[in-house]
C-alpha cells in the first residue's frame, strides 16, 4: 500500500514569473506531521526533431540556474491555453526554424518530483521543413547538428548535462529510426 | 557565441529544509536586464540496481508534489560529507536492502536548469548482496521488480512517470547487459 499524505495547510510563499514556492503542512497516516516544499511550475514539452540525413538538431544556451551553457534537445514552458503539440510546433520554429510534418509523444514525465511539479511532454518530430518564428527576445540560441552515428553512452556522458536530453536520447539509441 | 548573464544582484527569498529560492537581477550583454528565479537544491544521486536474474529493482512511493505515487530508480539526496558512490550505496541499502560488488557512474545532468540547479549523479549498480539500512522514518516504499524482457518504449511510456527514471531505464535498454 502506498502511502498518501494529507494535506493540513498550504501556504504560498512567493509567486513569480515561471514559478510559485508552495510550503504546505501534511499528515502520515498515523498522524506524525511534515513540512513539504513544492514548487509549482507550468508543463513544458520538449523535442527531438531528426533529419532525413539522420541527425538529430540540438541546441546550446546559456542556462543561468546552472551558470554555464548546455546543450538540449529544443524546449520550452507551454503557453495558456495551447496544446502539447502545438507548444512542441511553436518550439521548434523558435528555436531551430523548423516545423514538422510528423509528429508523436513518446513520453511524459515529472523532472523532478521530490520538490517540483513540473512535466515534460516528450515528442519525437520527423519530416521537417523549414519555418521560422521569432525567438523570445531573451533567449541566444546556437543550433547544433548531430548525426546518429555519433549517439552512443560515451556521447552522453561527455556532451549531456541536461536530464531531459539524456532521455531523449538514450530514447532514441534504444530505438533507432529506420 | 553562448550569451552570459551577469548577476547584478542576489535575493534570498526562502531559505528551506531540501531547498532555497534565489531572485537575481541579471544584465545580458547590451545591457537589458532580467529577473532569473532559481531554485538551490543539493546534487542528488539515482541508481540502476540490476539482479543476476536480468531483472530492474524499482522502487513506488508517493510523490507529494506530483500528488500521487511514481515508479521509480531508487534515489536521494547527498548527505555533507558523502562521496556519491557513498550516497547511491547508501540509499540502495536503505530503499531495497540491497548494497552492490559494482558501481559504476554512467551519466550525471541537472534535472531542470531552467530554474533549479539540481544534479543527479547516476549510477549502475550490479553483483547485488542483502544489507539492510533503516529507511528514513517519512519514507514509505514498496519494492517493485520487472525483467528485462518488459523494459521497451511501450512499458516506459505506460508505466515510468518519473524523468530520471524514464532517463535510466532508457538507458537500460540502448545498453543491454550481457
Amino acid at each position: 500500500m502506498i502511502n498518501q499524505e494529507k494535506t493540513i495547510s498550504r501556504n504560498i510563499v512567493y509567486r513569480g514569473k515561471i514559478l510559485n514556492l508552495r510550503v504546505d503542512k501534511v499528515e502520515f497516516p498515523g498522524g506524525k506531521r511534515a513540512t513539504r516544499e513544492v514548487i509549482e511550475h507550468e508543463p513544458a514539452v520538449g523535442i527531438i526533431p531528426v533529419t532525413e540525413d539522420r541527425e538529430v538538431i540540438l541546441v546550446k544556451q546559456y542556462r543561468y540556474a546552472v551558470s554555464g551553457p548546455l546543450l538540449e534537445i529544443p524546449a520550452g514552458i507551454m503557453e495558456k491555453g495551447e496544446e502539447p503539440s502545438d507548444s512542441a510546433i511553436r518550439e521548434l520554429q523558435e528555436e531551430i526554424g523548423y516545423a514538422p510534418r510528423q509528429l508523436r509523444e513518446i513520453g511524459r514525465f515529472f523532472t523532478s518530483p521530490g520538490f517540483s511539479n513540473e512535466i515534460l511532454i516528450l515528442f519525437l518530430a520527423q519530416d521537417l521543413f523549414p519555418s521560422r518564428l521569432e525567438q523570445d527576445e531573451d533567449e541566444f540560441i546556437e543550433v547544433v547538428r548531430y548525426p546518429f552515428s555519433m549517439l552512443d553512452s560515451a556521447f552522453l556522458n561527455e556532451n549531456i548535462r541536461d536530464g531531459k536530453t539524456f532521455a531523449a536520447l538514450s530514447w532514441l539509441i534504444a530505438n533507432p529510426l529506420n
